[in-house]
């Protein structure tokens, strides 16, 4: 391949346009709940343009769609990948950007007669963000072996619908067996999400892997009294610990390298102005692209709350909402990923992902890196969710040359 | 009067259960809403009371209730006084105390046939608690002139029942003008409500005055983001702002005399473990026995939260809830409550009243004064609100001779 082959950015960007019309909310965002009717629309476009392209298009009996482009040899394929399922608020490019990117990249490739060693596909993985259906990832965890079809097909929504009797219902349980297209290397391009690379000054994201998450949810049980005739000395305030807790959380942020923390629930009981609260539910979401330092970080907010809940005389219970260790991606594709971009004269900076993505399954069975793009604001899960066209354009075309590289190696 | 004479404690607890049990509930509390027919049946059981040990039964048109020991001469009345209305989950002794411990008082000076110089009267206050009505004192706030009977009869309760029209539907908007009466004095016999006269070992307390108030909500506007994938440094976190808050007014308790401060309430949204608050909404309810105290540590909260909200990039609404100034009694009537524990050989010490009381509204038309006794647990507003006979009959018998000697004086 001639490296001055470029994606048709104007195409591309017109495809996602097209991709957004469906589903499309009042606000300018997208709603394609997982399995739902606006998702089926959404999969018969994306099918209609595979199949307009001349891709070998598959599905599987978890709902995965796969287009094939055939490579020169038998054997493992290079995969491109990502999801078209949306949040309930959801914005144009998140998820829809990595398989419309890949579609595109095939679209390229075959028109310029270009054909790889090995087969190039293109999966839009099913109900990638976990909004209609637990967990999320689903499509890609059952392709990667981590889930049976069985169990996934047995999951609710929140109304009680089934999984599978929902993709039945849409039409899409496939007759393949999950993974059944073997995997030489994955890659995804995907929206950033955050604000590092626009605040970083633009520019594209190698994805060095996923970091690693602790969700704890803590119920803080004190003594309810009256705020104005119960002395602050006699106070079991737990709300006042909950408080010391999020502070503390968030200092530790600045001790330990790379750590992140939020506190995004507190719920107060009784809440009353005059009365001092019985109980606080809180969260903590910690994460860290190392497990060691978040495993350090987590033990230093239970030592600490241990001491807040001797001090302030409550009681502190622990629950565990998730936990999943750090998913470093390969080094040797991270490094492709990089080289392609150099070769484009793009710029482009190593970055961790702070949110999971399909490529965190599909590095269970083979190589995988991804690729950033940067999001205006670092919006996501938003309707005002945007990257520009040049952005979009620079990251399929890193994706472009980046599976050229892995499809014939 | 002889310093002999004494109330007869167990008559007075037995008055105490007979009212207990009208609007009694499972868990051994009471719930007498104001006006309604539990109410009723309590002033019913009142008025029988009255009568039946002679006083003179007047009701206002408030619905204020007036039981009239005549004196030797002409002129202002010493008054005692409290309320039988309860919030919805009450005990059975806030309110209700002073009212029959006033009830027994009369009871023992008529059956010693001891004739004060002043007429004696007791008077329950109607909508004390404001559990059903606002403002809370109401019967006690017209009696003092501070809110028109007309006015009053026009509030509503949350269901849109009109004062005025319950108050006839339960028969007690009665003919007297409130204030009615003239007051020479008003001496008020209440439960602590707080922990603080248990825990330094038990006595009385003669109270002081009522502290200042100051409620305020703040709503705080930062920028909702993504847990995982936005840095530290790009956050503007609401929920980390209203921690800070928290704990800075709270430890302000220890920096200024006399402070007392909660966080009651506080609303996180959009409230997912994984999204960074977009908006808190939270209470402060700040106290203090001197007003200009008061002043300083809501100049202080009010400075830090601007600091806050400088270095989190988020914006802080203010909104006053409730502001009161400190109601200070009569120093002649505290020292004369002191003298009377002190002749009875009861510990007593004064005492800053955290919650208001129907003190409160006579201290504007005349010299007040209150006594406490102690709250097991400091538990009020509560089924399980105790305090014991002997603190009842000790806490009567110092209303017995503070009124004795304030209606010879």
């Amino acid at each position: 391949m001639s490296s001055n082959l470029r994606v048709d950015g104007a195409r591309l960007v017109s495809r996602l346009m097209a991709l957004a019309a469906i589903g499309a909310t009042p606000e300018g965002g997208c709603r394609r709940l997982a399995l739902s009717d606006e998702d089926r629309q959404g999969r018969d476009w994306l099918v209609a343009e595979m199949t307009a392209l001349g891709l070998e298009v598959k599905i599987d009996a978890i709902g995965n769609i796969v287009g094939i482009l055939k490579g020169r040899e038998e054997g493992p394929a290079v995969i491109l990948g990502s999801h078209i399922d949306t949040v309930g608020t959801g914005g144009r490019y998140d998820g829809a950007l990595g398989v419309v990117a890949g579609v595109e990249v095939l679209a390229t490739l075959r028109d310029a007669g270009h054909v790889p060693k090995r087969d190039l596909a293109v999966i839009a993985f099913t109900n990638e963000e976990g909004a209609r259906f637990h967990p999320d990832m689903l499509g890609s965890y059952v392709w990667a072996g981590g889930m049976s079809v069985e169990a996934a097909h047995a999951e609710l929504d929140a109304e009680g619908a089934v999984l599978g009797t929902e993709l039945r219902r849409i039409g899409y349980e496939g007759p393949e067996r999950p993974g059944f297209l073997p995997a030489h290397a994955y890659l995804e391009l995907h929206i950033e999400q955050g604000p590092v690379l626009e605040n970083e000054g633009g520019g594209l994201g190698a994805v060095t892997g996923i970091q690693a998450i602790c969700w704890l949810e803590l119920t803080l049980k004190g003594r309810p009294s009256h705020a104005g005739t119960t002395p602050m000395a006699y106070r079991k305030d737990p709300g006042l610990a909950a408080a010391r807790i999020n502070v503390y959380a968030n200092d530790l942020t600045r001790a330990i390298p790379g750590q992140l923390a939020n506190s995004g629930v507190i719920r107060v009981q009784p809440a009353n102005v005059n009365v001092v609260p019985e109980t606080v539910v809180m969260t903590l979401d910690l994460r860290n692209p190392d497990d060691a330092a978040l495993a350090r970080a987590e033990a230093a907010v239970r030592g600490y709350c241990a001491e807040i809940a001797a001090r302030h005389g409550i009681e502190i219970a622990f629950r565990d909402l998730a936990r999943f260790p750090a998913t470093p991606f390969t080094e040797t594709l991270i490094a492709t990923v990089e080289q392609s971009a150099a070769e484009l004269g793009l710029p482009i900076r190593r970055i961790i992902s702070g949110a999971g993505h399909d490529a965190q399954m599909m590095s269970r069975i083979c190589p995988t890196a991804m690729v950033f793009i940067p999001s205006i604001g670092g919006l996501s899960h938003n309707p005002a969710e945007f990257s520009t066209p040049d952005d979009i354009a620079s990251g399929a075309n890193v994706l472009l040359n980046a599976a050229w590289r892995a499809a014939n190696a």
